[in-house]
């Protein structure tokens, strides 16, 4: 189980579709049960799924007083706004939120509830502000403890930002709970915590405890698992974030990886004004990935989860037999085809390592 | 030109030796005259030269009281305590200073700024708590910019932390600027910073920013400077510092890279509880630095700095010219013999840049 059930509205004012509000679209996606409403008023009147592909029928609505209706308990700011900072239109939402009593649930840089009338109006509400980019107050320094879990650790890496990671380990954690298997879903970034309802995003940690703080989520969510999904963030050929991602890395010291790719994606998404660099082939992806692993804990790519939403069915058929010839893994694209051969591949080392920890 | 003159007396209670207080020892190393006395009660009488090697008769006094008989303007905590915070016994000490009407700096994670009685104090008495460590407003996204700049780049990166790294680009810094050479020193840590009087700690940036700082900081001295140099930080093997390191690296995009290394130190300092991984040899950690840099940028080991204070001056010697053998390499202890033959690798390749540069 992910979390506890809430009755959530979802503000992506003026940007509810497939890309631009990626926490409300990952929270409708894998929590819609718990979704009443989509706030946009330049949407309202359609159903989620036909402005995002997601959700069903939720309906969106224009603004707040109209979510009112369905009885929602919590605000979720779906959208990041650029540069991670609340546009001051929103603010007067929030607060009319707070003013219903609701809790609200934010991952921007700037947290909420240290804005001091924010914060009144929650306290006189009874009711909270999550800031779910808050770091946690501990400074744990990591001391490659991870690898030391019986569970199988098994991280999602990627070519860039923003090409799968949190979907595929998403879709590898659900299939897995359906089989039985007993797995654990460590979100690392403010929509993966939206939807399991804990976790921290990493990318607010400071740069010193970033491992430290994936390696205690790792221990704890290692304590009831047989498998333990960290969902990825940044690339480590990304120029902004690289680093995230080799802190993950480290902290996790994962067995197992598994790779990220949006197909078609050429170049990194870095700042308009800069020339992008290119994307590596996935087998240099892979290459560099273990050997970055390997500086401390060795890990194996096992498979690859290519995001082929841009194609047609076979174009996609296509990419993945493409990558899976060229590199000889295990290729699919979870979403559209399921998770099956990337979860079976991750049993299948647990399985591997069990029998090779009895025999030791 | 390192920064403004200050008359600063250090806090180094019950520490102040070669190993312990590291600012302390920094500080006295690079900016002695600027230092009037070191505070550690069970040292009191001595000199900075006979407890920690360096700062010749700067006095070490038994308190505060006894340090104000030098006139100094700011108090420096020249130890860092176990976990970042101010031990309670030291809080008394910084008030006594703000009482006297003395800046004091600090490189805590915790922030002597935000102590509402210290920060009360600071105001009445019209001095500053300048926290080093604080990290900046801003929230730069890194986008390889500091790959353009006219300037050679050279960072310096180590095998492990507390190998040298600051000191090293320290001595090739103070080389250069005697040789006339434009020069600029980008401190990225506490201690390199309280010697630089301006730089960010980048270990307390939150991890998502810590490349984009350090590429402002780049772009900042490449304006007015031939050779940057920055103060690396971690290991790219180090469990809990790799991510900073790589930030660093793919932040600031160096053309040329100096590895650090401690003679003796076979592992790398981790928790005492955790068993600690080993160090690989100077050719594998200059493989690992370059293939990493490659990922974004092409960066050169250019040359190799050893910290040899542990060895008699017979094995300090073989052991250079063991690496340099082993390596082919440019390779010194720029303390102990000078930091001419990495300052003269640096220039060289700045000049083969510039030639190349013209020719295109």
């Amino acid at each position: 189980m992910l979390g506890r059930p809430r009755r959530l509205a979802i503000l992506a004012e003026g940007s509810f579709n497939a890309t631009d509000a990626k926490s409300a679209v990952g929270v409708l996606r894998y929590r819609a049960e718990e979704v009443v409403a989509v706030i946009d008023s330049a949407r309202a009147g359609r159903t989620a799924q036909s402005c995002a592909g997601v959700g069903g029928d939720v309906p969106v609505v224009g603004n707040l007083e109209a979510a009112a209706a369905f009885d929602p308990d919590s605000l979720l700011i779906g959208i990041a706004p650029q540069g991670g900072s609340l546009p001051s239109s929103w603010r007067g939402v929030v607060a009319e939120a707070l003013m219903r009593g609701w809790d609200v649930l934010a991952g921007l840089h700037t947290f909420l509830a240290d804005d001091p009338e924010l914060a009144a109006l929650a306290e006189a509400k009874g009711c909270r502000i999550l800031d779910v980019r808050r770091p946690p107050e501990g400074r744990p320094i990591a001391a490659r403890r991870a690898a030391g879990v019986d569970a199988l650790v098994a991280l999602t890496v990627g070519s860039d930002c923003n090409v799968g990671k949190m979907t595929a380990a998403l879709e590898i954690h659900a299939f897995l709970e359906k089989r039985g298997v007993k797995t654990a879903f460590v979100a690392t970034g403010q929509t993966g915590i939206f939807i399991a309802d804990r976790g921290v995003a990493i990318d607010a940690v400071p740069a010193d405890f970033a491992a430290g703080v994936v390696e205690g989520l790792v221990l704890e969510a290692a304590r009831d698992a047989d498998i333990v999904l960290i969902e990825g963030q940044g690339a480590l050929h990304h120029p902004a974030y690289s680093g995230v991602t080799l802190a993950l890395l480290h902290g996790s010291c994962p067995d197992a990886l598994i790779l990220c790719h949006q197909v078609g994606r050429t170049h990194l998404k870095i700042s308009d004004a800069m020339p992008a660099p290119r994307i590596r082939s996935i087998s240099e992806l892979v290459r560099d990935y273990e050997r970055a692993s390997g500086w401390l804990h060795p890990a194996r790519v096992l498979g690859v989860a290519l995001n082929t939403m841009h194609l047609e069915e076979t174009e996609a058929r296509r990419a993945l037999e493409h990558e899976a010839n060229l590199t000889g893994l295990t290729v699919t694209d979870p979403v559209r085809y399921g998770a099956e051969p990337l979860a079976v591949a991750l049993l299948r080392r647990h399985e591997e390592r069990k029998r090779r920890a009895a025999s030791a």
